[in-house]
């Protein structure tokens, strides 16, 4: 049976803050810290372990990786980083929090930008782009670096890192482990469980819980489960829900 | 012009209690992380920024790495882990405190297996050999886990990775930072250096603070340096060579 472990960064500094984070760099909150930890001791606890371990270029994501792998005690794993696994990128939401843009444009609106597959917020102006400035994008095709991006697009630049790097090593039998975030997360969970650009505006993905996939040969899902106390992994998937709701 | 930055990891639980670690997988203490930072705060301060970050296995060179790469605002850089870079093996002397060991066998006994060029310590026993079990050398041929090392075994393993990896990285213009141990450097450095069997013994690396090297573009040194208060260097420098003196 082959295998795939993910997992959302822990809580960060703008999660906590309710606030939108895209390709920001934002780092972990300390509760996120602390959920990086606890989510590697329960993958030992459960008798897992990895081979390689993948992660996108946001340092929310880096860090609880390297909370999972020393909790794991595997920080001797190779570590692949790649802007592929990033963030949805929130355009010129970036920045912005999360119930004051609600109460500002709306509910529905905010649930349209932060969920819909195929509607991307505004974009950032393009000179205002720090990615374009940022070393880690340096060696990219600026035309590859977007403003803003819709689910779909997110799903577009996720599913070559799937096909090219991640379902090839799991197909030679290696236990991978991918740290990424809520919507690159999302996008790939739409592409393996064929889950409808309508029903996936549902699906919400807690921070700092492991999700585990499980496939068969030809790398179709059999089934999915995350690690943890499933009262507690509901109450965090209905947080982020609850995200864009202005406050009463 | 070509550089190399190394770093030996700050100090280890070990060299706080005067043990030798060799490839037992010990971890930094207090002070070594606060070193680790430390020197990525000073490289970044000095306008250094790599492309690419190589370490041994053993964990306090990947914490050392860490902290360097998150001071240096770099968290996003790939990380390749390489057994080639661990510490010589000790051999049975792995555990043992380094001054009772000179109390017992005599200091210059100790400086002859802490620094001489090819005796090694008395080997571990096979069955006793705990890397042979470790998933991290899995997939290693047994038949290159040692059982001791002196530091001609060391350079002979080292070596391949300083032609295969690190030497064409550098060639081709990656700015590339390695994280290792007091004396896969030495290895390393008799390398580049040129320095014989005999002068090597006297040369110590000390914790925690980069090593700068500069080539010509045949990769022959031009001149190296490390980074940071010189009056400082030097006294951990002298703490490195007066480890294996019994205690007064």
């Amino acid at each position: 049976m082959f295998k795939l472990v993910m997992i959302r960064h822990g809580q960060s500094q703008w999660n906590l803050e309710n606030r939108f984070s895209g390709w920001a760099d934002v780092d972990l909150s300390e509760q996120g810290m602390a959920e990086a930890l606890e989510a590697g001791r329960l993958l030992k606890q459960e008798g897992y372990a990895f081979d390689v371990a993948h992660t996108s270029v946001l340092k929310r994501a880096v860090r609880t990786l390297w909370g999972v792998l020393d909790a794991l005690d595997q920080m001797w794993l190779p570590v692949y980083t790649d802007w592929r696994l990033n963030e949805r990128h929130y355009g010129a939401l970036t920045g912005l929090n999360k119930a004051e843009t609600a109460a500002k444009y709306g509910e529905a609106q905010v649930k349209i930008w932060r969920r819909s597959y195929d509607v991307p917020p505004p974009p950032m102006k393009r000179a205002d782009n720090p990615a374009l400035k940022d070393p880690r994008y340096a060696k990219l095709d600026p035309s590859l670096i977007p403003d803003t991006e819709c689910l779909k697009d997110t799903v577009a630049r996720v599913l070559p890192y799937w096909h090219d790097v991640l379902a090839p090593a799991i197909r030679a039998g290696e236990r991978v482990l991918v740290s990424a975030h809520g919507n690159s997360m999302r996008a790939l969970i739409k592409y393996l469980d064929d889950i409808s650009d309508e029903a996936i505006v549902e699906l919400n993905v807690p921070n700092g819980v492991p999700l585990v996939y499980e496939f068969d040969a030809a790398l179709k899902p059999l089934r999915h489960y995350y690690l943890g106390d499933p009262a507690e992994i509901a109450a965090k998937m209905a947080a982020v829900a609850n995200q864009g709701k202005a406050k009463s």
